[in-house]
């Protein structure tokens, strides 16, 4: 019996969840004539305005609550914005997730053995297709910062839509070999209905320049340097990791590696047989690197972006950190990008850096970084091999997403799409048509074991404690006739140095009476309205006093 | 009777007590046999690190131990971070202010009443010097964004010092004119001991382009804007606003200001007659403007740096504010630079006026801004001017610094100091020599009505409240007995939804009884065990429940 098929499900159609209004946090939703694919699960980070949260994963309510749909989740890559997600999504979404060989081993370091147990990875090769459902499955070979890149083509019967991923043209890379360009090709004359490609680099004229021309530059940066050699970078940056590596010990360095994440990528790198078996010998735990003559040691890190908790962190502050300090003349070299937000704090880290009378060398100033993303050139090889019908950029801000729009048209790409986060664009069949734009999706934050949704007001209620503080005010009272028994008691937390300043916990107590005695003559009989009377009188008091209105917590207790 | 020195007063000192590990806050002490004057008194702006803070001031406890030494406050110009503190900082310090019309009239507009009756302001004239004490002050003109930048030479029995404040030298600018060359080559001839100079743009390389070239720039940036035109700048780019105010009325637009900040400007600028008054028929209400036909308008407003408050900020987000809205194909232009740390938030902004289908232009994409403070070459020419003894980088990151200190040895000046805040630097007689490391410094915390130390816990305890929320934990008990009467009641903001989630609050409950039980019997007879055991009971027990140990505030009471 052929399943009957829902005339608004009839058709090709793409949901993006997240990642086409922001960098980051990527997941896309495909669906052909009722059946769902999910092409990535990433996440993004949190920032001053999410406090206290740990990570921020995509709402995922139209994914439960079309769960029957739902047949496979696809990776491109083992980036956290494209495989983060997994571990706190994938009990909702119990099917099969379909990955490379690199992804799998990152993935299996990020969950618990029991979420292994019950998680079905399928390892998948780029050149050969599958199915899954109506749609044929096939990963192709794509150049970006870690192994195993690849773009994804869905072919269906509507037609074929191709979802680059992360990816740049680089024609020099240094692990993992070139991108499938033939095959990109081929896959352009058999017809690309909707090309969805990457837009984070769109208004970067030209090209990336190739990991080996970024090489010569670090080779000749890493040979003027006559003292110790440290290199902060993404440890997600296997490509850059593997190159610096061998470049140190080119030089006759000994190389040692500092923090939990890059030291797992190190270790995923050897399993999957990416890091060359030769450099092994000259790898030592950077304990060991720190006590060589200072021009054999070489020291790669996490921290390029200033993390609090990084090694680099803690090497900046002049402390010995595992067995390891930056001396004067030492080299720090950030070969990495600056992230938006992470700029103020990268710049205080250059001056701890310089306040050791340490060479700091970053992308600002010196050739030590390329993107792992395609400059514009790159997407217009993109159009140019595929010649797709329909342009549906993704991966990007909103102004990065018109600029690929833009770019499309200037291209003679017929139809563009402008997408956003919940919108359901139909591809096929007849015109490219957005026919819902309010499917949920947003944010959510996970926060210790708990994700909150994005509407909670939680996280405004932390804001609110960090930019006021806060106060308890305590009342015991005699239960019916409402007589004050004791108190009320003050206390606070990030207001006032309570053992400088009693004298305004004392004003603030008195017009606290002050306010009971008009309000209710003293008598407490209603305990929420005893509340709220403490409540707003004790606000106005400190507001008087100190200038702020604080969360203001009170308890009446009736005895 | 001459006054007697003491010993380790006499001689020519510098202190900075802001400025020098930062960009803003510029505060510097110069001392000469035992006489003090201060050159600025400038704030810097809070961050996420610093939740709740108004504004950022220097620690001013060094002048405050030493307030009969001072004589005097020079301000060089009226920006924030040179200006911005004294109606924090100027009850502490009762000397006259010296100050230029245009500073004065600034100053007026941010402080009370009854402080301006206080302080007594002394008007000064560049090229006309005067005495305070072993000083001779001497204001010379310098180019920067606002009106009236000046440098400061202090003339002493041991020889000269230039302060160089903020300055370009502009040799094209738009309001106020040049700055005068021919006093500084004359000074340069007539000796000086130490150069203190502006850090800021140490690394970029070349000049800055002119304010005019500028202008020809968003000249025609403009004529090619066919609807309504949004200039956003910062409202202390006082040349900047009087520049795009003529250009806008020039080519037949009327010119309406958004924003307290910069109304305010414009009303000193025109009180201090830098505002042509040509200009002020085409001045009308933001409102009125708004209502003529698009190209025919022109807004300049607030909120480059993508503050939530500011009048972009509103009208990004699609809202009609005081009359005003954005539309299709409006443009809308950055004239400004983005302030390390608010990349992101102003990257935001963009995406929102792209979703409101305007056109942005910003530094990033368009050359719609230069910077008021001079480039490396400028930095060179001072040294070629003043031929200093010594080279005393100020006004910068420690990174800044270190620069200014290289381009000097390489200029050829035979000494240079790395200062940093807090270091007393004796200048003269004899080698230039750091006597102190160790002066109080810091930041203040201007925080509602009061002044929070640096080292103060209440940030923290902010901090703490923002990442983990509050709990109260209250317990009434019979006074001597210690038996519980009532409780323990619970509350709290920030972590769980209360009412979603009872069933933990039912738990964590549980559980501070079991411990009350386990260690005193349930007879609390000592509030502080009592409230101790509460505490550390709520924080295992949300630790295990939500991976989060919340600040506890535990209330027993004894009745």
């Amino acid at each position: 019996m052929t399943k009957k098929i829902k005339k608004e499900d009839q058709g090709l159609f793409t949901i993006p969840l997240g990642g086409v209004e922001e960098i980051g946090m990527n997941m896309t939703v495909y669906e052909c004539d009722g059946e769902m694919i999910i092409v990535d699960a990433g996440i993004t980070f949190p920032d001053e305005t999410t406090p206290g949260v740990d990570v921020i994963v995509p709402d995922t309510r139209y994914i439960r609550d079309n769960i029957h749909k739902l047949k496979g989740i696809l990776i491109t890559h083992a980036h956290e914005d494209h495989i983060g997600a997994m571990p706190y999504l994938w009990e909702e979404m119990p099917v099969p997730a379909y990955v490379t060989p690199f992804a799998k081993c990152v993935l299996e370091g990020k969950m618990t053995r029991s979420s292994l147990d019950n998680l079905k990875m399928v390892e998948v090769t780029p050149g050969k297709p599958f199915n899954i459902g109506p749609f044929e499955v096939e990963f192709v070979k794509v150049t970006h910062s870690v192994p195993e890149g690849n773009m994804i083509r869905l072919k269906t019967k509507y037609g074929s839509i191709i979802n680059t991923g992360d990816y740049k043209l680089d024609e020099d890379p240094i692990v993992g070999g070139e991108s499938d360009i033939k095959r990109m090709k081929e896959m352009g004359n058999e017809g690309v209905l909707a090309l969805c490609s990457d837009s984070t680099n769109i208004y970067s004229p030209g090209r990336v320049p190739t990991e080996t021309e970024l090489q010569k530059s670090l080779d000749t940066i890493f040979s003027d340097c006559e003292n110790r050699l440290f290199v902060t970078l993404f440890a997600s940056n296997v490509e850059r990791l593997i190159n610096v590596t061998g470049l140190a010990i080119k030089q006759g360095r000994k190389v040692g590696y500092m923090g939990r994440t890059l030291q797992n990528m190190v270790k995923y790198a050897r399993q999957c047989g990416f890091f060359p078996e030769e450099y092994n010998e000259h790898i030592l735990p950077a304990e060991a690197v720190a006590k060589l003559p200072k021009n054999k040691a070489a020291i790669f890190l996490t921290g390029a972006q200033a993390q609090p908790n990084a090694a680099l962190a803690k090497l900046a502050n002049g402390d010995n950190f595992k067995g390891v300090e930056i001396s004067p003349d030492d080299t720090v070299i950030f070969s990495s990008r600056k992230i938006p937000g992470n700029e103020k704090n990268i710049f205080a880290l250059f001056n701890k850096l310089h306040g050791l009378k340490a060479n700091v060398l970053h992308d600002g100033d010196a050739f030590v970084h390329v993107s792992g993303h395609g400059y514009r050139e790159e997407t217009e090889e993109m159009y140019d091999m595929f010649k797709p019908e329909i342009a549906v950029p993704m991966y990007g801000e909103h102004q990065h997403i018109i600029g690929n729009v833009a770019l499309a048209k200037e291209k003679g790409v017929k139809k563009q799409v402008v997408l956003r986060n919940g919108y359901r664009l139909k591809l096929a069949p007849g015109e490219p048509e957005i026919v819902d734009k309010f499917i949920p999706c947003g944010r959510n934050y996970v926060d210790g074991h708990n994700i909150l949704d994005e509407d909670r007001f939680i996280l405004k209620e932390r804001r609110q404690l960090s930019y006021d503080g806060v106060v308890t005010i305590t009342l015991v009272v005699e239960e019916g006739s409402g007589i004050i028994v004791e108190g009320p008691f003050i206390k606070t937390k990030g207001i006032i140095d309570e053992d400088l300043q009693s004298d305004i916990l004392e004003i603030v107590l008195k017009d606290v009476k002050k306010e009971l005695y008009k309000k209710c003559e003293g008598l407490v009989t209603d305990v929420k309205e005893g509340e709220e009377i403490m409540r707003n009188a004790v606000r106005r008091s400190f507001k008087r006093e100190r200038g702020r209105r604080p969360v203001t917590i009170p308890c009446v207790v009736q005895v």
